[in-house]
């Protein structure tokens, strides 16, 4: 049988976790880097979240934050503080010892004994302790609050089995902490920022996404309430995409924010703290991507439009080069989304059909092609990315023009229309434990092929029920959906009564 | 004598040193953390940075430059073949020796010694290797340059001495790394990026600055030449505001950057360096403050503009407060540098004196009150930050609004024009030893006053020389102006010939 001719080599049904590195190396998105699990985020790779960045800090700014910065280092005294308060503390940390080097006297370099730390200081792997002791200086009174702070910053977490963009030992975040006066605050603030997220998901990166409660066992440490968005990829799996915690006064006491209440009364601060990081990249990638590699919703993509000049013979250039500049310009007067649209003529000195396969490698969402015969007719080929590669229209350039908003708008939406039916059609709700075995089990075991998805099913409420399934099937529970009706049954695992359904899956 | 009555305890005049410290704290700005020489960069301060990185993002783009991101870690064998290569390379690095912490059977935390690494990592204090090695990785042919990369990021060099902003153990930066095909275009592309920040510099943070090329005792270790803008701030002594390194084939030949050329051979390639800091909003703050506060250069202000309700008596908030928010809204719709105007109104339920003097701290431009009177009038009362702080205008409220650019634009000017004549006051001309040792000599040594500037005098061009003056005035050559003629003189220290003058100064 003869394979369909694709870019990307093994296909996702053939190979879904080799399909993804393939495809972050043909769009040149990342790479590994000599540092075990740290990557190198490469310009377009990199264009992808500086996108995102800016979506999203429009969005915290909109809801009142601001940005601020806080010290990469966190005396080891502040997490020991917090793993005394704290099961579940993560302790896979990259430690400083020491703060100079000198020479080992055999040409190389050492940390220098002399220069020993008498505190070690560990690097965020996330900062609430540094900015609890902060705000804890900064809180007196209720004047003082809401305190409502973002912090853009690289964290570290040291990870034995990276991959690219979902799971590294360094990567890029945006972490929100809050205070607030009140429980109902601090709760509307958790619920409003995880509105933003959904928000941003669904309008930006056009993933539909389910929004709910974390169990006990997989909330963060410490928190609460963790209320999450989890998103459904190609392989079915899940993958958290952001996560909101509403985190009462824990925090507030290990950090002793403490404030004079309106009552005149000493009170513990009500704190927040909510997350995304560069693992969104990686999300979009196994949302949306094809098997001719990335492709990108629009609002996100760092060239939403590239223009493709076809130039077989070498005079046609000076012709062909100028119309492609003019068309440039007229779509960069054009706005999709509040910014103008980004347009690249792609003019190096290659044939039309290698520089075609490339932008379909990197997931560009518009490609346009332009040759004398198209100038003649005055008209343009334009080829979507959410379309087959040989399906092009041939509008007349200036009604190309007009419509780039819609069109790129059309491409968003049917990309998140694809993921919503992809995701709809692999929920299934599940009554019986044989099924649900069935469900998350590979019918080759040996051949990490696409199974399963998201199980709609009842669960007991029991952490031993979670446990167990999460140790004999790898499968956890998702969330616990925010719409999830009332709804009588009986668990899936153990067939004791439940209220209502939660979403397992197997995820990233 | 009776003292003028000012914000700022000391003024600048009484103790410069003491005068900055409490100017960063008056405005909400930064303060240290718990981490020696770390500091928390408040909303405040990181707002100026944010429009600082806006600004010159934008720049980076438009002269052909992308953004990446490379690992926080660097390998010790990477630092010690730098350090191989290059003399003067800076040891005082954080560096992680572990990747576990675990209980010390105490209550506390450890890093674990199960976990300790092979290979010490040291946080990256500048990016050259690791993006050298990467960079190896990705030249082939002359094809694939050149490369032209920026990075925002966090950088760490361990500070003894921290003074916040200008000298901190973590700062956030940018560095540009680019490689070349040829010397002349990594020449010229190490003289554009100085260009940019000279312009960045003037443009946006009204900074005069002295552009030139470093002597090769302040030279950046392995570089061949390093250009520099240098500024002069109030207490005369200059900042190196930021550095633009050609690198010639020095890092290329440590890192294995080869390619091959048109001519078929193997080369190395040509590469540059160049970035600024967080230690230009230090700059800002000691170029322009005064002794009520911070005054911030218009285009980098958190907000431009800050409407002040002006209501002694509650029931006039029901009027006032709508007038103030129907103001916002109509200068919200001028632009200024190409943006629409930043405008707070401050509704917090204090007295008017209180915000006012809270906002000149702050440094924000144009302070605008509004009470019930001045609506009568249809008036606004306008006080800018750059006059004194009783001064005020009355236009009518629609002359204020159409007329805002161009009031943010004089502010701007003359911003420029009094840290212009300041420098100019202040760089002088010297012809001898005498008259040099007496410029660079403070009056009074147990106090920090305020003496000297920079110093344009004919230097013998020997490293000898140069040391002794560094060592006993504590002077350093600032810069070899690119403006300097030709002019035959004596040198002002060892009385040997010179074919021109130099910038001392003693510097932060």
């Amino acid at each position: 049988m003869s394979q369909p001719q694709t870019a990307i080599t093994p296909t996702r049904e053939q190979d879904f976790p080799e399909w993804y590195q393939q495809v972050v190396r043909a769009a040149d998105l990342a790479e590994n880097s000599d540092v075990r699990g740290c990557m190198v985020i490469k310009p377009w790779g990199y264009g992808i979240w500086e996108n995102m960045q800016r979506a999203l800090d429009g969005m915290f700014k909109a809801t009142g934050h601001k940005n601020a910065y806080f010290p990469l280092f966190i005396p080891l005294s502040y997490l020991a503080k917090e793993a005394a308060h704290v099961e579940g503390f993560a302790k896979e940390c990259a430690v400083v010892t020491h703060h100079r080097l000198e020479s080992d006297g055999k040409g190389g370099l050492r940390p220098a004994p002399a220069a020993q730390l008498a505190e070690p200081l560990v690097v965020r792997p996330t900062s609430e302790t540094i900015i609890g002791a902060t705000y804890a200086k900064w809180v007196q009174s209720y004047r003082d609050l809401p305190i409502l702070i973002n912090q853009w910053a690289n964290v570290v977490r040291w990870e034995m089995r990276p991959r690219v963009f979902l799971r590294t030992t360094e990567f890029l975040w945006q972490e929100g902490h809050t205070a607030h006066e009140t429980e109902k605050e601090a709760r509307e603030e958790t619920m409003q920022m995880l509105r933003v997220y959904e928000t941003f998901a669904r309008d930006w990166l056009a993933l539909p996404v389910f929004t709910g409660e974390k169990s006990a066992g997989e909330r963060f440490p410490g928190a609460v309430e963790t209320l999450c968005i989890e998103a459904m990829v190609q392989d079915r799996k899940a993958i958290q995409a952001g996560t909101s915690h509403f985190l009462g006064q824990n925090f507030a006491k290990a950090s002793e924010i403490q404030f004079i209440s309106r009552e005149n009364k000493h009170e513990y601060a009500w704190t927040t703290s909510w997350g995304v990081s560069t693992r969104l990249v990686g999300t979009v990638i196994m949302a949306h991507g094809d098997d001719d590699g990335v492709i990108l919703p629009p609002r996100v993509a760092p060239e939403q439009i590239v223009i493709i000049p076809i130039t077989p013979k070498p005079e046609m250039r000076d012709t062909v080069l100028p119309a492609c500049d003019a068309l440039a310009a007229e779509l960069r007067k054009q706005t999709f989304s509040g910014e103008p649209v980004r347009v690249h003529v792609d003019k190096r000195d290659l044939g039309g059909g290698v520089k075609s396969w490339e932008w379909i490698k990197k997931g560009v969402p518009v490609r346009v092609e332009i040759g004398l015969r198209d100038l003649e007719k005055g008209s343009v080929a334009v080829a979507r990315r959410d379309r087959g590669h040989k399906e092009k229209t041939f509008p007349a350039t200036g009604d190309f023009t007009s419509g780039i908003a819609a069109l790129l708008q059309e491409i968003h939406d049917s990309l998140l229309d694809r993921a919503t039916k992809l995701r709809d059609a692999h929920t299934v709700k599940l009554e019986t434990k044989e099924d649900f075995v069935a469900f998350f089990t590979a019918k080759n075991p040996n051949k990490p092929e696409i199974h399963g998805g998201f199980a709609s099913a009842h669960w007991d409420g029991s952490a031993e029920t979670e446990a167990e399934i999460k140790e004999q099937l790898k499968v956890t529970i998702r969330c616990i959906p925010f719409d999830a009706p009332h709804e009588d049954g009986k668990c899936v695992w153990s067939g004791k009564p439940s209220a209502r359904r939660v979403i397992f899956a197997k995820s990233y």
